[in-house]
């Protein structure tokens, strides 16, 4: 944690915290495409591991909760920080922290097709203790394949 | 698919499925443990690639999601197999294709924190196209840290 | 249902149902607003019999969740009608009288406070068995109370 | 709210409440039934009010949603009591006029038919903001009709 605080702009922090310090996305390739408050974006390329239909080979429903759930984590935490707007990095990083998901639900709408997925959110409300977020994931042919809700705890 | 058809028992035969057909099942490392209908359980061993917090060091969200997902679709199938007790297994290989998750709600109850965690789930409703389950995740002290509820088309 | 069959619109014939034949809608004092496919609302004017919070007199959940249940079902509906435009009558309304929630997700997002709401919704999916919409509610002054997922059978 | 603070009985005051106090409870007819915080109760007899389908005669799905949701609000409270066990009866009931639902899915299992519903609940996880129940709707003959997980605010 000691050298992501060095770091002045908070939005470099969570991009590096969401590319390189977080296993799980690391290891399912998931990364930032955008950071933009609006309409963040996460991105994940299709590989053989993340397939879930071995006929299809269609992507793991895991593998679009997953990204769901961390890009609604990222639309709560963004929206957040513009509350935080004359916050210290560090007490920002602290509230990032403390970010959790309360529950999600994914509903899978097509099959996983596809060479890149993007997922991107948006806020429903935003709360002193909970954050509601709406998520959409699509192919590279802008095809929607799954969309989520989910509820996050910010303080 | 070919090699799937000749074995005798449909139960090895989802096993084999779920242990090593589903890339993404053996990329997470996830097993099947038990193929009880009535309590069929899956278990997930800790290791670093599946944290999400790296600062508690506890189960990434994405995984919770993808082994309780994964669960109701057994519950589905096995609840799914009674219905078709006499049929070859060819044709129960084939409704076993079919089987998709519709949507799925993950409750986050507590940290993910534990060495091996094990998901079970019952069945809540089976229909000719619709099944809905019940599903939960404890770790190795048996601390409830997560359930679902999921849809599934099972024709 | 026979004199219903002699309308020949089927959109007057949804409407009728909507506002007379289905009793808790008319109790509740539900209308339907418009029948276009691509955005139907549905309305309901606030009265003492709906609170929930009777400190701050706002509407009560139940009142939310079964008007972007019911929206839910309409925009199914709706949508399941475009498929079968050369159909009689009878069969679209035989059609809709299957038509079931598989399951639903309220998120309530601000107090329901307010002298009249409208509820709208657009689909996410239209299958042969299968179709999930998303629902929001706002009051008179447009603030958004509530969103709705709904998946629904439509066979 | 005067007259209740002189009752000595917290779950006298809570029952009062759910009957008496909220218009839309008493417009449904809903009733508590027990207020055993292990497993609560709440009760609707069948009318022609309530219902939905108008061929079946059925339970409307927005009862069915109102009644679990009121029954997770009565878990969540009745769980905040027993951490509040020596706080005076006037600091309770400002607690309970905080408690609101952030979100809640409903599974409708089987069509709504029978004279008289139970519905009752557990607790998942009781925090100091946030308490997840599920909850479950019965007929008189014991038919499991709906079953729903809730998450709400208790702070």
């Amino acid at each position: 944690m000691e050298e992501l605080l060095e770091i002045k702009d908070i939005r470099t922090v969570i991009e590096t915290i969401f590319n390189q310090k977080i296993p799980f996305n690391r290891y399912l390739g998931m990364r930032v495409g955008s950071l933009d408050p609006a309409r963040p974006t996460l991105e994940i390329d299709m590989r053989e591991d993340l397939i879930g239909n071995f006929v299809h080979n269609t992507l793991h429903g895991g593998v679009t909760a997953s990204i769901l759930d961390v890009t609604g984590g990222v639309v709560a935490f963004l929206n957040l920080l513009d509350r935080l707007s004359d916050a210290p990095v560090a007490e920002k990083v602290a509230r990032f922290a403390k970010l959790g998901t309360i529950d999600l639900r994914v509903d899978f709408l097509r099959p996983g097709r596809g060479t890149r997925f993007v997922s991107t959110g948006y806020i429903l409300r935003t709360g002193n203790k909970v954050a509601v977020t709406r998520m959409e994931l699509h192919n590279e042919t802008d095809t929607l394949i799954a969309v989520g809700t989910g509820a996050y705890t910010v303080s």
